[in-house]
């Protein structure tokens, strides 16, 4: 038949999150599982996963799991889909690592893990997948060709292009262009920097920012912030260290996991004799010192936030420091970072941050970059993703302004399947997919009462009112109970709850009560108090009543 | 005695809120009396306004409110501050005209306005005052040079400079030279900017844009969203309907205000033949229609957001509409104003954003336009003000960088009162001051017990427990009642249910209640159903019990 089906379970209408199915008969490959951290508006959220039941319902076709890269929003749903389903999973040895890392807390869960390298060709099934390497702000990331019987899908995974890479080895360009050149018949390519014109600055321009930065700054106490996982930073800074003659401290759990990985496995070259113990700085002359820690979003809970509100043992900062934060905010988190900002600034260390040098790169192509793997690949077909819709439209039109036709241009959604022959794709149909959310030990949806109902409390408050009622008399045998939170303000509280029992008790005399339903006098009870409240602080909270009956 | 006082009521260590109290004898001119709006951080507040407490308890004393413009954060609190406190207020018409506006919501209040010129020059009581044309993203905005007996003080206001202005006439910066060769003494200037190299771009550049897009897109409808207040964008827009001979229909309550008022007082200059009434759009042609809409932010009631939505009846989008985001997402706003671009994307239309093309530009001087301000008026003294800390300590460098002293820069924060002699300032000690939190009919503080009630509910959840019990049998005499709220998910909550009152029968069973105290009970109750709950889900939501004796 000649069909290849291709189901977007993640990663497309959103940034994060990324899952996708390739399927070919009763053969099954997913690139990637990976979650999103939730915002406001689900509070009380711990993290967001792909539904994925289109995969348990059919678990037993699932050949392999294929990691691009080791971020969360690649592998963070992992050790949910692995709890239902036991695949191998491919990657490379420090994705692999960072992988056995997440697991630790799921010991009930067993990883099959095979370790790839970049130029691995692997028959899988049907498939045959080569893994291709790419830049990106992780180490050991990779593209994937994979070759079906309908043709050969390119999936860059997340990438940019560095003409200086800290490896020394580059995005494999070359190899990009050997397979277009071939023949590539999709293209499922990145599309998180589509907004941004001409090319990603150079990981080692941010190198050469913070040497600058050590050099002017030798006496000085140096505390840099950045994402444990960006491998090339950690390793650009180690080299500062080594020639600014710094021993290095690393503080905050991933940080420390994440270098500790990074050494074992080679990915990062460092003496370990110049690494010493959070303990032992204190002992040790300023411009000794280089502290490594995570916190460069204004985590409440980080290493960097706790010293900055001078709740961190280890290190208690002081005017000589400078605080480097080695890394954007992350779009939401510009408030807490700029808060934690604030507050070194007032303690009279000196910060440097992103608005102020160049000592942070995107590790995603911006326009010039996706249109060198367009032109290379020279794909047939094109489906964008890793975007939120407006991103895979300014990408969609990217390619168009490269001479692509719009009708070999497909801008997937949620659950969507879209069916590949060697001569077309089109969409076939949606599967069941969206968001789960992580709640403690729970899983919900979006739509579940749970979130409705905490966001009716947080932005009104609940007031709960109780009252005994002895129906054959017709008369109320207690004091009303009222108990209100997130609704008075502690100056009107006891006003407040002894005009509202006043106008309960009001309320409840006007009718005949004997004989009268529970649930009649509970609907009575909640229309009048609702709008009590109302009136007095123009909010209506959720109301609880509860009428017992003698 | 020589001394000036001047008081930080609001916008030291934040952006917005600006309020500040100059002072001498028993004469006090308030500069500014603004408003913020509440992030996530506080939810179910309305607004954010200054704790002017100080004020009132020196009700007498207050001589003139001085407004700088008529942004929200200027002027936004002058309805609760003139509830108490009856001086004039000083601003051009179209200050005035603003507050005017605010004050209908508010009708028992009354403005005693005072409409003033750029180079008016007044003598309130022992100050004289000089207003001074500044460009900013509001027509009729100024600064201030306030003689007082110990010497002048500039603030500038917020302000740019930009040599095209679109009114003709420029930041006053001859004046600004003079004020600086007759000796300031000290200047408080806007520091919102300050981290961003170079200088603004000009508000005629936008328009060139502008002029682009329109003659590009001559055969497409065309709905464009703006700050309402931002008259220059306005009157640009509106010169492009007049050029492309297309009729403007407003929407958005605050759009039609403005433009109302705008028109009325000769600020926006257009033949009022070319408004139509957005009911007629329908049945003219698409390249006939010029739409200016609200909703630039992407909040969620404002017209642009519904007619994404496809809720707003006057406007049906269609694939031939142009969207134009003429402003940039205020930090905090971005996820909004993306979710409306992704649904216009999907609904077909084509939209154009700041990210895409230069459709908007900033009201606030950059780094080289506040050099300039510095440089032309040569302070003594400088205090930085309308920052959060790390703009004021910036702020603070910069002045440095042009040749002033440290020990002449004093970095204020919220209630400092400084002294100004005409040698000296300095830090004489703090008043009550902060933030009031405007929730309803009701005000609080930061501390209050209401928003932390809140953030606990809406981020666990709320359960209530209800027990009967005859303390003389120690006997349970009813079934508990058990209500949750935002703690489980719908599946389980049944079985919740039960197994919460089973647990609870069981705990209460355990104990001799034969003359036990309800408050006794309701801590074993609180503690019992707490850890049943944690065990099962994770999470502590709020625990209320209600134990009644029979």
């Amino acid at each position: 038949m000649n069909k290849t089906k291709i189901t977007f379970l993640g990663g497309v209408g959103e940034i994060g999150k990324n899952m996708t199915a390739i399927e070919y008969n009763d053969e099954i490959i997913v690139v990637d599982a990976g979650l999103t951290f939730p915002d406001d508006e689900l509070p009380g959220i711990d993290i967001v996963i792909p539904d994925f039941s289109y995969l348990l319902a059919n678990k037993d076709k699932v050949k392999a799991i294929l990691i691009t890269h080791g971020h969360e929003d690649h592998i963070g749903s992992l050790p949910f889909l692995l709890q239902h389903l036991n695949a191998p999973v491919y990657g490379t040895k420090l994705s692999l690592a960072l992988i056995e890392n997440k697991l630790r807390e799921h010991p009930k869960v067993k990883l099959k893990g095979v370790a790839v390298k970049p130029k691995n060709v692997l028959k899988l099934g049907s498939f045959v997948v080569e893994f291709i390497k790419v830049t990106h702000s992780i180490a050991g990331a990779l593209a994937l060709a994979i070759t079906t019987p309908s043709g050969t899908i390119v999936h860059t995974g997340d990438f940019k292009i560095d003409y200086e890479p800290i490896d020394g080895v580059m995005t494999d360009l070359t190899r990009f262009g050997e397979l277009g050149r071939k023949g590539v018949n999709l293209l499922l390519c990145e599309s998180t920097n589509v907004c941004r014109k001409g090319f990603s600055m150079s990981e080692r321009t941010v190198g050469r920012t913070l040497d600058g930065i050590f050099d002017t700054h030798k006496n000085n106490r140096i505390i840099i912030a950045s994402f444990a996982s960006n491998i090339y930073r950690l390793q650009q800074i180690l080299d500062l260290a080594e020639k600014y003659k710094r021993k290095v401290a690393f503080t905050g759990r991933s940080m420390i996991n994440v270098s500790e990985v990074g050494l074992k496995l080679g990915e990062l070259k460092f003496n370990r004799d110049n690494i010493v113990d959070l303990e032992k700085i204190n002992k040790m002359d300023d411009k000794e010192v280089l502290i490594v820690t995570t916190g460069s979003q204004g985590e409440p809970m980080s290493a960097l936030t706790r010293m900055a509100g001078g709740e961190f043992k280890g290190v208690k900062l002081r005017q000589n420091d400078l605080i480097i934060f080695s890394a954007s905010p992350i779009p939401g988190n510009e408030k807490n970072v700029y808060k934690v900002i604030n507050a070194l600034y007032k303690l009279g260390t000196d910060v440097i941050y992103d608005e102020l040098a160049e000592v942070h790169t995107s590790g995603h192509a911006c326009q010039e970059e996706l249109k060198l793997i367009h032109s290379l690949t020279k794909p047939k077909f094109f489906i964008p993703v890793h975007g939120e819709y407006r991103h895979m439209k300014v990408h969609k039109e990217l390619a168009m302004s490269l001479g692509m036709e719009e009708r070999n241009i497909l801008i997937a959604s949620l659950g969507m399947q879209v069916e590949m022959t060697p001569n077309s794709i089109k969409e076939v149909g949606f599967v069941t997919a969206g968001q789960r959310l992580v709640d403690g030990y729970g899983i919900g949806d979006m739509d579940s009462n749970v979130l409705r109902e905490r966001k009716q409390l947080s932005e009104d408050g609940i007031c709960v009112v109780c009252v005994n009622i002895n129906n054959i008399a017709g008369e109320i045998t207690n004091e009303p109970f009222i108990i209100t939170r997130g609704v008075v303000y502690d100056n009107e509280q006891e006003a407040f709850v002894q005009d509202a029992k006043a106008s309960i008790i009001a309320s409840l005399k006007e009718q005949d009560l004997r004989g009268v339903e529970p649930s009649v006098i509970k609907s009575t009870l909640r229309r009048n108090i609702s709008n009590f409240i109302f009136k007095r602080t123009k909010r209506r909270p959720m109301i609880l009543t509860i009428v017992t009956l003698d």
